[in-house]
């Protein structure tokens, strides 16, 4: 029989339906044809954001970055806006939502950049990284369970940040030097 | 009743122990007091290395990448060597385990760069990142889930195909870009 396009997937067992996140056990065949179980964790997938204040073209141009409080670090964590899609919502969309949400700018101007699997051992999430230019100010609008403080400084801060290991999230690291080698015309 | 200083976590309700991860609902005190629900997936922790098989400093070094079939993403995904932390084994130590285990590499020397939250919404895994320089081969002992062909390119065309979105697994990106920006002489 040939496996030849077909899914890998045999038999897939719901373990947990979660407020963020699913968890199921699938059987799957792997590529050389032996059988086995993983664990999957179900995500819907999110949509991140550079905000540049300033041109990114220019010497160093200004972004805006958020701290936020993440139970899983039991710190607060150096991130740019981000956070998962709704059903049905395009990540452009999902990307200008969380930016206006998260920092109460609207953008004139949303260019993807590329899009990551977060951690491709154990969950489906991607996360499609945004760059953001010709921002205006508005309004804030957190959900409740967000913890966020906003932080503006130049992008070359930004990436001794990285450099320095106190930028620990990885999209964010992924993103922000993305936007600095690739985008921003260093 | 002061918080200081003290865990924000009132209780834990372990929903499944698993091979690579467990998921566990946690009741936890918010920093502005109110009390939630979060499910957050344990993970021991990883380590990745990018290995060099040129000078690091050199014009354009050669690194060895991997491509391993993932089955969140469907597909063979490039990615640095990486792996779980064994338990009590040190990162670098994991590092050099893991490059031995999928590439057959020995290094004379492995630094480390920084170290990622991968994606710190619902799980706490944190993966070490390290650069490997003057490697020898031998014998490659990969597990019986591993899926993987070694490849050799330049660190040049590595960003190239992070640029294109060819590259997607999120700490492969972090662990090139930053090597490629803060340690590898460009």
């Amino acid at each position: 029989m040939s496996e030849t396009g077909g899914s890998p997937r045999i038999s897939t067992r719901r373990i947990y339906d979660g407020r963020v996140i699913d968890l199921d056990v699938d059987t799957i065949r792997f590529p050389n044809g032996t059988v086995g179980e993983l664990e999957m964790i179900r995500h819907p997938g999110a949509s991140a954001v550079v905000p540049f204040l300033s041109d990114p073209t220019s010497e160093d141009p200004q972004v805006l970055l958020i701290r936020q409080y993440r139970y899983a670090a039991e710190q607060y964590l150096y991130e740019v806006p981000a956070g998962r899609l709704d059903p049905g919502e395009e990540p452009i969309a999902c990307a200008r939502r969380e930016l206006r949400e998260e920092t109460g700018c609207e953008a004139s101007r949303v260019e993807h950049l590329t899009t990551i699997y977060t951690t491709p051992g154990f969950t489906d999430e991607r996360i499609h990284l945004f760059m953001a230019v010709g921002l205006t100010r508005g309004e804030v609008a957190r959900e409740a369970d967000e913890f966020i403080e906003v932080e503006t400084m130049p992008l070359s801060k930004a990436l001794d940040l990285i450099e320095r290991g106190v930028i620990q999230d990885g999209k964010t690291a992924v993103a922000l030097l993305y936007a600095a080698g690739f985008r921003a015309g260093r």
